[in-house]
């Protein structure tokens, strides 16, 4: 799109050439036909080596210029996201349709409008509800409930018994409801090792409005449910396993995992990497960080831990000082030692 | 299902109304239409304060009752089990049969009473065992072999070569197979870098009895094969790199890696996230605690180990408490201090 | 084949019975049908105790002699290289063509020789280009271009709008495009939280020669683009933010992460397991070590980094020591404080 057409759509006004735009980028890895923006003068050295073709500047910027054409608008940031809506690939059009190709049992009940895409197989009792998208290429098995106008994107299995609730977004390649690890295992009395399945009877339930990142994994519960609670985020590449209960509201990010029946409170964030151990509550609201690792319930009188095993940002902050203070200490005592020879 | 019913199929005398009951839950997180159930006194509170509809007790329980109908029986937990299994979605049934639209070589061999599944692609040369279940949009790649009563869930990819053993279960999402890491970096004598394929020629070999959980991914061998030894049981999200041979009877639990060439002994269990890196031996019986990385062979002499790199549960505590031992020390020194002033 | 017909392919010398041969192993994991290889004389005990068939030996070995046969060869190493080449299975033919199955729009464009397997989705205007695999059960989105002779194998998903460079892999069960996590959270002036979508209007572009492992998960960028540059190299179950740029040559290893916004300079080798927090930059040629936290800026400084938060493998070593040295102050404090009794 040329600069002037964007300038159109959004209120700006073009200095310089009229360039064509095709994607919206930061200043740093802005290339050739792409519009940046700046808001900030202390951000004025990146305005004056961007790569983009264009960049958006407060009406009223009065300092150095970028090498390239200039849009001035009230708010850059604003405008900066007006114009990525305009240059963001269309959304897909899922209009209601089943494909002809989707493999679908005739006791399967479907909801009005629902969208169904090709290759999906659709088990036998399961009811979609209204306004529904199915991508292509998802598997859902026999007894299952998905919600209205939940979208499930391509390539996701919901093992049977599964429950999603209303305008879910489950993305691509994410699992629900497998067995997980259910096993009993140790050592018989003649010392050999035995490793038992244990049935794994119960489902996986999502509340309303909760969206789960590519590839993650929820175990369907040993008995009753595993849970996800209304409004519940859920990153990337994250596990639960059987019978974890989320009460809602909360943020889950990449690659964290909660182990078996831990309860995870309102309102928590469970940074990437982190590790809740099984059959443990976390209080609402508690913020568990990056790669930690949490052996015990957390009681909400710290908000936030970190490390292996968690401890208060303080206290964690005062370990990660302690090579410096015990370098400290043995020279006083170097010293203390030296004048006890004198 | 009423209350009344279910006494009859699993031994029981109910008390109070004779309620709908749709499934079984621990106490803490039953809801309406919940059974629950307590053996042991010491949790009557949460007997008293459930939401569950009915809960089962002892015949002889004489504490507390919950605010719902009660079913007395022999022993709960039993009871509770039967319950479950009677109220869990019915197993779907796989009968034999291959669906239509499954693409299936000439050339491959399918056993007495198989089931394959629809948009199931198996390719040439591949052996299939008498009563595996294949479900759908699987993908088996050319000369691979899947042992007798093997089940593998929808989704599931095998690269060209895999071979799976007898009555296995994969589950959704596995990735058998792939390239893995497999490269030569450096930097060439003008500072460049570079990185090399290196050709992963081998293949990945599971044993009888082993279940991989679900989006777990293993690497195909450089040369000869990555082994998964009888009745190992891993995870999901689990990686293990080309190589790698694990023993058999042992446990990888979720998100756990192993890196290239290692081996693992029998009757392990690796926990959540613990990293093993490459070219080292894990002796029999040795469990690697959460998070725990590993970075040289472990003899057994340690039966446990825990942290990054990891030390013996004795160790580990000592540097858990670590801060506290330094700030005593502190405090004794700053005293010698003043008392050498005096 | 027989160890014979090897010797005329590999030009070696048989030893020995003329056995079957089936696959290339190392020295410990090697079986019966083996052919392993031994160059360096301080594995005679290894050589002594293989349990393969045949072990491929320099011409002038004069140490112990496997219990079975040998082939004398000028390069073990190499020698072994060229059989398990030999013994790989093969690999799988993918003449160009578009299997009758497949769905793909009209208006999407397929360059010449490409091979699209059955039940691949391919939706409007995407672009293929020469001589690109597209395997089975593939979904590509609308707009994409994926370039000539790149090969994807079963299973992927690529979402709208998504770039892939030219001679790329990408491995069953890659994710590329998802949202991944882009919400804004936090607490309303009554307490109460949110949780909100924010809009992921960018895209994914990989550059050329690119390698992405299987079940691997790179979110499309919030404006603008998520960038993998040309040869980078990355291994299973990684997980990359949105906005991330990773400037090329570089290599990721399984599990590792990388949050938004970053970015990864050139030649740069991240650890299996590594976190790397969002809105950093790592500079060109850095190693992060395994399980390593990077919350901040690596300017190169140091040139590998570990531990969480990480430092250099001077001060992690020192921090690994600490329990035996705050040990040995203690003691002498003790001492200080005795003598002072005196």
């Amino acid at each position: 799109m040329k600069a002037s057409e964007l300038c159109g759509r959004i209120g700006g006004t073009l200095e310089g050439e009229d360039v064509e735009l095709v994607a919206a980028a930061g200043l740093d890895e802005a290339r050739a036909g792409d519009l940046s923006f700046c808001k900030d003068p202390k951000h004025v050295k990146a305005v004056a080596s961007t790569k983009a073709s264009a960049v958006l500047l407060p009406r009223d910027w009065a300092h150095e210029l970028p090498p390239c054409s200039v849009i001035r608008v009230d708010d850059p940031n604003h405008a900066c996201m007006a114009a990525a809506a305009i240059f963001a690939p269309p959304e897909p059009e899922r209009k209601p349709s089943v494909h002809p190709t989707a493999v679908i049992d005739p006791s399967a009940s479907l909801g009005e409008g629902v969208y169904i895409g090709p290759w999906t197989v659709i088990e036998k009792n399961t009811v979609i509800g209204d306004g529904a998208v199915i991508e292509a290429q998802v598997f859902i098995g026999e007894n299952c409930k998905v919600g209205a106008k939940t979208h499930i994107y391509p390539q996701v299995t919901l093992r049977e018994g599964t429950v999603v609730g209303r305008e879910c977004i489950l993305h691509c390649g994410v699992r629900l409801g497998g067995d997980g690890y259910g096993f009993n295992n140790g050592r018989r009395e003649d010392g050999s090792v035995y490793i038992e399945k244990i049935p794994q009877l119960g489902i996986v339930e999502i509340g309303d409005g909760v969206e789960i990142g590519s590839n993650t994994t929820i175990d369907r519960a040993r008995i009753g449910r595993t849970y996800i609670g209304p409004m519940t985020k859920i990153d990337n590449l994250v596990q639960i396993g059987h019978n974890v209960k989320i009460k809602g509201y909360s943020g889950l990010i990449a690659q964290s995992g909660i182990a078996g029946s831990t309860e995870i409170g309102c309102g928590c964030l469970i940074w990437a990497q982190a590790g809740i151990s099984g059959h443990i509550k976390i209080a609402d609201g508690v913020q568990v960080g990056p790669q930690a690792g949490v052996p015990q319930s957390l009681d909400g009188s710290v908000k936030y831990v970190i490390g292996t095993p968690c401890e208060s940002m303080k206290d964690f902050g005062a370990r990660v000082l302690l090579p410096k203070m015990v370098s400290k200490i043995k020279t006083d005592v170097k010293e203390l030692k030296a004048k006890k020879g004198e």
